[in-house]
């Protein structure tokens, strides 16, 4: 997943290249570049590294109106200089800036290029190669760029420039997420708002198969057989403010901080005038009129959705499958009679979950998208959104936005039960607000995480967690925090499952985080961690108020113990920030990760 | 998990219970004891470890006519001679020997032992110690075994001493797998017909909550209401030798290798006079009519379902849902109307998955189980039963008995396709014969696995196994036979979550097992090779004949692409044999695990 963005106008185009792809890091850091035009040619900067790096090569001295430039997530070929975009083609003539996976590269090299010897592993340069190829062959920039992306398989987001051509830059998407920003006497390119905040909140969605000339007072649409097409504009909803860190160290801690926010938020934005939670009528009706809903998501959203099909089976009464979105589109299982979909996405991009998405309206299934980004892939292509009313979320590891995911969920099945007759037994608002205020004394309990996170993870290579039903659910989310931001092999497993293998890598000193905030489970889970125990496990048992024994490590606040996965997850979100911090690890950008995953 | 042995008769007692424990040790080798009777009196030998150890420690100038033992899997109180079996009452009038959980032991403990000095942690001392209060409070030892049981919360199997009668057995037993053998001169008493195949195999069933008096000459079975119950007894279908490691140097090896024997074993039986695969007819109809099928299992036999579900949806069309048992019992989700539930064991006494047959056969719903031991406990209780015909399978880490499930799995998916006029589109008898074959061509190859184990594991804490579809499913598996024997981290993975998390746990050398079997997921599986490989991961693709690309590190012979589940196992199995071998681990008896698991 790479960051693109791209100016043309009339102020230096450097320092809002860089600015912008500062905002986009969060979707890529292993390697960057930007290229600007001038009268003097087309200027290459590129570095292997974080922006930071890259600051340090562009050259000060060379004026520009117009650049584009690239953020990138290695998908092909390692992370380095030679691999960093932008790449250029054999004659110089063309640079190109790339998101997103080209399937048929080897193919197009093999019958495009026999000829061009190649200065990189990245599917990227071809494109750009290919295109030069076909203007070396008697075409036009515009009808060769044309003639390539027909000839392309798989996802893009493009902006090339044509040294012959230096007051126009050349842009085209496919399933990659890329949008144009409009100005007075200046016009953007970027693969979210947030790149472009700081000149423009003015921008145009670009659909599949569309290509863009922009110049810096025209902005022109076409598809690919080169019909123009005309689209409104909108006002991206952000404000700069949400997308700084403020006084905080790291965008974590404040997305951990903002979630008691968040809560109120979202029981507020769903109440109606009568205090009752709703949803837009129709969303209401599709969950309960559904004879089974299927929830697809990617990593933390996926363990969202685990807790969500809790909500929905044991409220509404409608049964409800989850499942990992790379598995389920290549892996369809039988689909019941009248299915909906729901998706999971805090950046309404996630590429697994659109290719899920694009299936399942091909063949007439209604589907919901939950999202934190209006207007998103995501969300315009499903037939109805739920909003998280999250903000921005900059952070790779998602704090927020899985809280804000479980709570939306809860909404809606409190809604479809009461659709469907059924009383859920207790007044979500009212609890909803309680777990709030306990999420708001967790975050002011730091300290104590710190310790926890000290006593238990300084020296260890690994850790589990363990949990049954709900608990489990929140303890494989806590283990991906951990893994993620810290690169401890964290694993989180069904209490009931260690006997079965796992706990053969049980050793004196193991780290076994337990959760125990289900009453129903609570004695079989205390059975497994005396299990773990007796083998020299280090055991760290948190328990809810009411379900807690005397040596227990931790004790949340008593919350209605449905709404526990929204408490539990926080001790757990700290620990892994502290656990990160300690070792000295990026905790905003882990090393090999990018936040909003486009590519498949 | 722990095993019990029992004999009362004219040999002596000592050699018959210590070959009995050996037979047993794969259910539990943390501590083992042995009391025996007398003229003298009462005598306990234990240890701490091995069976082997315990023989150090057994006085051979004592003879005794009758005996108990056990070898225990600690789940209260860490393994040590003091946790270990038979526990002695207070005034050492009673010795008694548990396999199980007590669930209410603190309970009791509390209730009734107010002013009795515990000596261990255990909740087996518990039980003795009420006993020997009830007999002080005037109750006739029958009396007072039978109050203690109606007292006792969870699972047990017991066998008692009275140093007051000590030409008597007193046994008991609820959930835990408990039978009684029968000799002319003697009868025995034992967790499973292997241990005890030395002299008898003429077994009487117990069923839960049922007591048994033993003596040399006769067994008289009550139920807790004091009523004499009469059984007949059944012939064990074992033969000794199949439980003995012959030329191996050890069970999982010798497993391997019998897979492919295996697999023609399961063709033959479920072949009908024409040569077309069948099962019992009332099985196929269950299949065939259900609305969903759940498949119910633990560890390994959870993975076998994971591809039993691919079949039974592909091949029969009917949905199907796998769970896990401990998940399942406590988290039951919405059920469809006409569920048929096929639980997978290769013991047939796997705790977690009968507690789930007990639940789902009270609310009236049909049951399948598939397991490798005829008359066990899931077997007798389930409406239905089809065998593995896998023969023992002693190893701790299970290999014949998956890719058995897999393959009746396969059988009862195409007869119930044939059932719905389904016609699978290829010949399955035709197909697991070339899969057998092929399974033999790679149990050839061992030196070739030998060499990759030591190429990718020699040094590595942990290592990843990654795929799509059947192939995540076989990963997750791979990945659990490399943790339970050589301690290496291992987790399987599907291909496309890596990006959302877990790829930030790459890094230089990290070990990367890809399997690559599945053609419509070739490309994308090759993807996340190359996103790894870009982080500095150690990468081993494992790809099918006809997939193979030239850098491949070992292809597989060509088979059927819905059956390569029982070829891409294999050299999982023995690249986790020899991971373990290289770093001494005791591959058929690995630290912590026991075979079956027989408490919750």
């Amino acid at each position: 997943m790479c960051g693109i963005v791209g100016y043309i106008g009339q102020l230096d185009a450097k320092e809002i290249l860089l600015k912008g792809l500062e905002k986009l890091e969060y979707r890529g850091y292993d390697s960057a570049g930007i290229a600007v035009a001038n009268e003097q040619g087309i200027h290459v900067f590129k570095e292997k590294g974080r922006i930071a790096d890259l600051r340090e090569v562009v050259d000060a001295n060379v004026e520009a109106k117009a650049g584009i430039g690239h953020t990138r997530w290695a998908t092909h070929g390692e992370p380095s200089y030679l691999n960093a975009h932008p790449h250029q083609s054999a004659l110089g003539r063309f640079t190109l800036v790339h998101n997103g996976v080209i399937e048929n590269y080897v193919q197009l090299k093999q019958e495009y290029l026999q000829d061009v010897e190649l200065k990189s592993d990245t599917d990227t340069e071809v494109v750009v190669q290919v295109i030069e190829q076909f203007v070396n062959g008697g075409l036009e920039t515009e009808e060769a760029f044309r003639k390539t992306l027909t000839l392309l398989k798989g996802s893009y987001a493009i902006a090339l420039f044509d040294n012959d051509n230096r007051e126009t830059i050349f842009v085209a998407k496919n399933k990659s997420p890329l949008l144009v920003g409009l100005g007075d006497t200046f016009n953007v390119v970027a693969s979210d708002a947030m790149a472009m905040l700081q000149v423009t909140n003015e921008y145009v969605e670009l659909m599949d198969k569309e290509m863009v000339i922009v110049t810096d007072d025209q902005v022109v649409i076409k598809n690919l057989d080169g019909d123009v097409i005309t689209r409104a504009s909108y006002i991206a909803e952000l404000d700069a403010s949400d997308i700084e860190k403020g006084t905080y160290p790291h965008y974590m801690l404040k997305e951990t901080d903002e979630q008691p926010v968040v809560m109120r938020k979202i029981i507020q934005t769903y109440q109606d005038e009568n205090g009752k939670l709703s949803v837009p009528g129709d969303i209401a009706a599709a969950v309960a009129e559904a004879d089974r809903i299927y929830i697809i998501g990617c990593g933390t959203s996926y363990h969202a959705g685990l807790v969500g099909k809790q909500y929905i089976e044991m409220w509404a009464n409608v049964p409800v499958e989850v499942h990992v979105a790379s598995e389920f589109s290549y892996n369809m299982p039988l689909l019941s009679k009248k299915p909906l979909f729901i998706f999971l996405s805090q950046s309404g991009e996630t590429a697994d979950s659109r290719a899920v998405l694009v299936q399942v309206k091909a063949l007439g299934h209604k589907a919901l998208t939950i999202t934190n980004v209006p207007g998103s892939t995501l969300s315009r292509e499903a037939d109805y959104t739920l909003l998280l009313h999250a903000g921005p979320e900059i952070a790779v590891a998602s704090t927020k936005a899985y809280t804000a995911q479980i709570a939306v969920l809860a909404v809606l099945a409190s809604v479809a039960a009461d659709k469907n007759g059924i009383n859920i037994g207790f007044d979500l608002v009212k609890e909803l607000g309680i777990a709030a205020n306990a999420m708001e004394a967790l975050c002011d309990q730091k300290d104590e995480m710190e310790m926890i996170a000290r006593e238990y993870l300084t020296v260890s290579r690994n850790a589990f967690f363990i949990g049954r039903g709900l608990d489990y659910f929140v303890c494989v989310e806590g283990a991906l925090k951990l893994k993620e931001i810290s690169y401890i092999q964290a694993e989180g497993f069904a209490g009931g499952e260690l006997k079965h293998g796992t706990i053969a890598l049980i050793e004196q000193g193991t780290p076994v985080f337990a959760l125990a905030t289900q009453e129903h489970v609570n004695l079989s889970i205390r059975g497994n961690v005396k299990e773990v125990a007796a083998r020299g496990a280090n055991t760290c048992i948190i328990s809810l108020k009411g379900l807690d024994d005397a040596d227990d490590r931790f004790v949340l606040p008593e919350v209605n113990p449905a709404l526990a996965p929204l408490v539990s997850v926080v001790p757990l979100q700290l620990i892994a920030y502290y656990a990160a911090l300690h070792r000295g690890c990026d905790v905003d950008k882990p090393r090999n990760l990018a936040k909003s995953v486009t590519v498949e």
